[in-house]
C-alpha cells in the first residue's frame, strides 16, 4: 500500500478561512473529506482550488445537472486511475442522482452506463479533453449541440474535466487515500 | 445504454444438469449471477466454461487464497473494462477478504491498494498477462519466485487472468450486466 | 530463445482419457501437437480447455467455414504475438482453404489479404474484441448484420477470439513452442 | 485552421480587478497574451486561475528557478500538444534562461535538449505526472532526492504539471491561439 | 545533454563529390547544415540519401509546392521527435511559405495550424503513413483526391513522409543537433 | 484484397541501367521480386533507395552477419506490418540462416525466437529504434557494447531498421503485395 506522501497539517494551525470551512463541510458532512486537508499545507493554493472548484461546480444557469458534473468526474477520474476522486466523486454521483448503481458503472464503462444518449455524449466529449484535448474540432461540438448542449454547457464540461485532471494528478502524487465513509455513501437507501 | 444483446433463457428449457447447478448457486447465493443465464443458451460452452472456472478457481494446494484470485479477476476485468466482472467479483473479493475497500482500490489503482508486496508482485505479473503477454520472459518468473510464488502457483495467476480475460470479452460483447445485489455485497458488515 | 518453462508430462502417465484423446491425434496427425501436451499436466483445465474449444469450433450450423475459424485464430493470435497459434492454426488455416499464402497474410496485415468483404468484416470484429471489447457496441452488431452474420456468428466470433486469447495468453506465458511440422503444413500442394 | 471558438470578452465590460491586473500585464509585456482575455470571460474562473498560477509559479523558498518552472510547462504542454502554452510559456523561459535554443529543444525531445541531469530528472517526472500520474511510485520520489529535490519541490513540479495540464486542456477546447508577439521573443538578443 | 555520438569527418578527407557538395551549400547558406556532415563519414549511404532527397524534393510536375513539402517534414518529425528535422526543416517551411508562425503550429499540433483544408487533409494522411502506415486503403486515397491530389501527389505524401521517417531515426540514433543558425531562420523579416 | 494502387511499369520502357539490373535479379532469383518493378516507375528514386540499400545491406567490414541483417528487416517490418518485406526478407533470412523456422519465430514474437543473447540484443534495439527512437540514449549504445556491437555496428543496426521503415511505408502505402515464391523459398531443404 502507498503511504501517505505529504502529511496531513493539523486543523488548528490553519489559517482561520481555511479551517472554517473545513469545519464547515464537517459539520455538514459528517467527515472531513481528506482532500480539504491536504491541499491546506499550501494555503495559497488550497484558496485557488476550491475557488476553482465552486466555480464551476456551483456555477448557475448551466444545463449540466449536479449529477451529470459528478458522472463527468467520476467517468474521467477513472480515465485517470485516480482512487480518492473515482471513491468520493462516485458517493456524491449516487446521492445526487439517487441511483446507487451508476458510479461503478460510468467507472468501469461509461458506454455499458445506464445512462441518457445526451449523457454519454458528454461523457464522450469529456473523455475526448481528457485523453486527447489536442484533438477537440467544431465537429465535436456540432455533435454536442445536437443533444442541446450549448457552447457554455461544452465549456462547463470541458472545465470539470480539465479541473479534476489536476486534481487526479496531484491526489496520484501524493498518494490521497478517499475517507473510508466515502465507499459506503449512496448505496443504501437512507430510512425513512 | 447497451441493451441486453442476447435473450436469457428460461430456466426451465436448460439441461438438467445446468438447470440442478445453477438452482443451487441461486440457493445459496439468494439469486442467480446472470452470467450463469446468459451462457447456458449454449450448454457445451456452459459446461467447458464452468469446469474451466472450477478447474483454476478451486484448485487445492495453490498458495493462492481464494481472496487472492478473486483480486486477480477484480483487477484485470478493470483493465479490460469489464463491468460484469469488476462488480461481481469486486464483491466475491470483498466478501472472501472481510474488507470492504479493498475491491474498488485494486480496481481503480492496483498500485495503491492497500494489500501485501506479495499481492503486488502477484497483480502486475497478472496484469502484464492481461495487457502484454508476448513480453513475459525468465526475470517475471524469478521475480515472483522471490515472493514466495513457485511456478504453479505462477501457473495459477495467469490461468486466472486468461481465464477471465476470455470471461471479460464475452461479457462485453454481449452486454453482461452485473445482478443489483453484487453492488452492495460485502459492503456493509453482516448483522449479526 | 525462451526455455520451455513447464516440463511436458509423459504420456503413460496422463489420465486414460486423454491419452486416448492424444493418441487419437498423434494418428490423425502424425504428431502431438505441443499443446495437448503442455495442457496435460492439468488434466482438469485440459478436459475444459479442448471441450470449450470443441463447442466452438465444431458448433454445427455456423455460417463461419472451419477456414474463417482458423482466420479468425491466427489474425488475432498474431495481435497477441503468440508463436504457438500463429504457426500452428496458420498451418490449419492454409489447409482448410487450400490456399497456402492467406495464413502469412492474415498474421502481418488482414488488411491486404486476399480475403472476401465479409471476411474483412468478421476480422475487423475480432480484432476489435481482442483488443478492445469494450467498445463493442450496437452499430457493431448492425456492421456484422450487413454482411449476412446473425447474432448466433457473431457470438461464434467472439467466442473463438476470446477462447483464443485465453490460449494466448497460457501459451506466451509457458513459452510454448509450435511444433517444427506445423511450419511447412499446407504450403506445399500434396502429391497425388 | 480552428476558429476561435468563444468570442474574447471587451475589456471594458470586464469587472475592475480583472481590468485592472489585465492592463497591468500588457503595460509590462507590451500586449495582452490572449489567455488573459479567453478566460476573462468567466469571472470566477478567472481569479481562480490566475491565483492558482501565482501560487504555484511565484512560490518562494522553491529550489525550482523561474526558468525551470517554464521548463516543466513547455515540456508537458508539447506532450499535450498544446499550441498556446508551448509558444508562450517557451517565449519566457527562452527569456528566463537567457539561451534561445532551450525552449525548442525540450518541445520536441527533452531527451535531447542541453540541459543539466538534474533538470532532466525533473523533466522525466514532469512527464510521468503528466501522461501516467498513477504510476508513481515512492521510488519515483527517491530519484528526485538523489538530484536534491525536496518534498516540496516534488510538490511543485507535480502542481505545475497539473495545472497547465488544466490550461492545455482548455486552451486545446477552445481553440486559444498564442499571441504572435510570443513566437519571436527571446529569440533574438537585446539590443543594448 | 545528448553528447554528439559519431564525430563528424574533417571536410578535407571527404571525396571529391561530397566536399564539392558541402561546399556549395555553405555557400548558398551561409553554413553546412550538420547532416551534411554527419552523415558523411560513410559517403555510399550519403550519396544515396541525398540522391532519395533531391528525387522526392525537388520533383517536377509534383502539385506539392516546395512550401507544402516542408510542412510535410516538419510535421511528421515532430511525430517522431526528431529535433534536428523540426528545427531545420521548419526554418525552411517558414522561408518558402514566407510565414513566421507556420513551422511551430504544425509541430505542435498541425491540427490548430493556420493552413487550408487541403494542406489539413495533406497532412492528415502524412501522419497516417508516420504513424500506422498499414492501414492505409482505397478509402484514405479518395479523401486525398476529394481535394485535388491525384495518385503521384499521395506518392510524393507518402514518400516525403517514409524518407524523412529514416531520417528521423538516423538523427534521433545519432543524436544530431541542428545547427544554432536554424532556429531563427525565416522568423524576422529580412531587412530590404 | 488490397488492389494494386500504382500500376507495374512494363520492363521495356525503363531505362537501361534499371532494365539491367532487374534482368540480372531475375537471372539470379528466378522471378522479379515485386520492389524491383514497383519502385521503377519512378527511375531516380529507384536509384537511390536500390543504392541505399546496397550500401546498408553490402557494407563490408560490419560484424553483422547477412542472416543477420535480414533478421533485423523481418522482425521491425512485422512490427511495422508490412506483408511485402516480412514475406520476402523473411524468405531470404531462413536462407542466409539456413533455418526455416527462425522467421516466423521473428515475425510474430523475437522475445520467443531461437537466436542468440547478442542477436537478442541487436532486435530489443532495432525495434526501439522502428517504435521510439527518441528515446534512444548512451545507456543503449552501452547494453549494445556489452554484447561486442561497435558503433558502426550499431549505426548499421539503425540504419537497416530506418531504411526498411521507409520501405515498409511505401510498400503499405501502394499494397505492394509478396511475390508468391517467396512464401516458400528456404522452407524446405534443398534436394542434393
Amino acid at each position: 500500500m502507498a503511504t501517505v506522501r505529504y502529511p496531513l497539517p493539523d486543523l488548528n494551525t490553519l489559517p482561520e478561512d481555511i479551517r472554517a470551512k473545513i469545519l464547515e463541510v464537517q459539520e455538514k458532512s459528517g467527515f472531513v473529506p481528506n482532500v480539504f486537508l491536504a491541499f491546506a499545507r499550501r494555503p495559497a493554493e488550497w484558496r485557488a482550488f476550491f475557488a476553482y472548484h465552486d466555480a464551476l461546480m456551483l456555477r448557475e444557469g448551466s444545463s449540466l445537472s449536479k449529477g451529470e458534473r459528478e458522472m463527468i468526474i467520476t467517468t474521467t477520474s477513472a480515465a485517470n486511475h485516480c482512487l480518492y476522486c473515482v471513491v468520493a466523486h462516485g458517493a456524491i454521483l449516487r446521492i445526487y442522482e439517487k441511483r446507487p448503481l451508476v458510479a461503478d458503472q460510468v467507472a468501469v464503462n461509461y458506454r455499458k452506463a445506464d445512462i441518457t444518449p445526451r449523457q454519454r455524449a458528454m461523457l464522450d466529449f469529456a473523455m475526448q479533453v481528457c485523453l486527447e484535448s489536442h484533438t477537440v474540432e467544431d465537429a465535436d461540438f456540432e455533435a454536442l449541440h445536437a443533444h442541446g448542449f450549448d457552447d457554455e454547457d461544452i465549456w462547463d464540461i470541458a472545465g470539470i474535466t480539465a479541473f479534476f485532471g489536476l486534481s487526479n494528478r496531484m491526489a496520484n502524487v501524493t498518494s490521497m487515500m478517499p475517507n473510508p465513509e466515502f465507499y459506503l455513501l449512496g448505496r443504501v437507501p437512507k430510512a425513512k
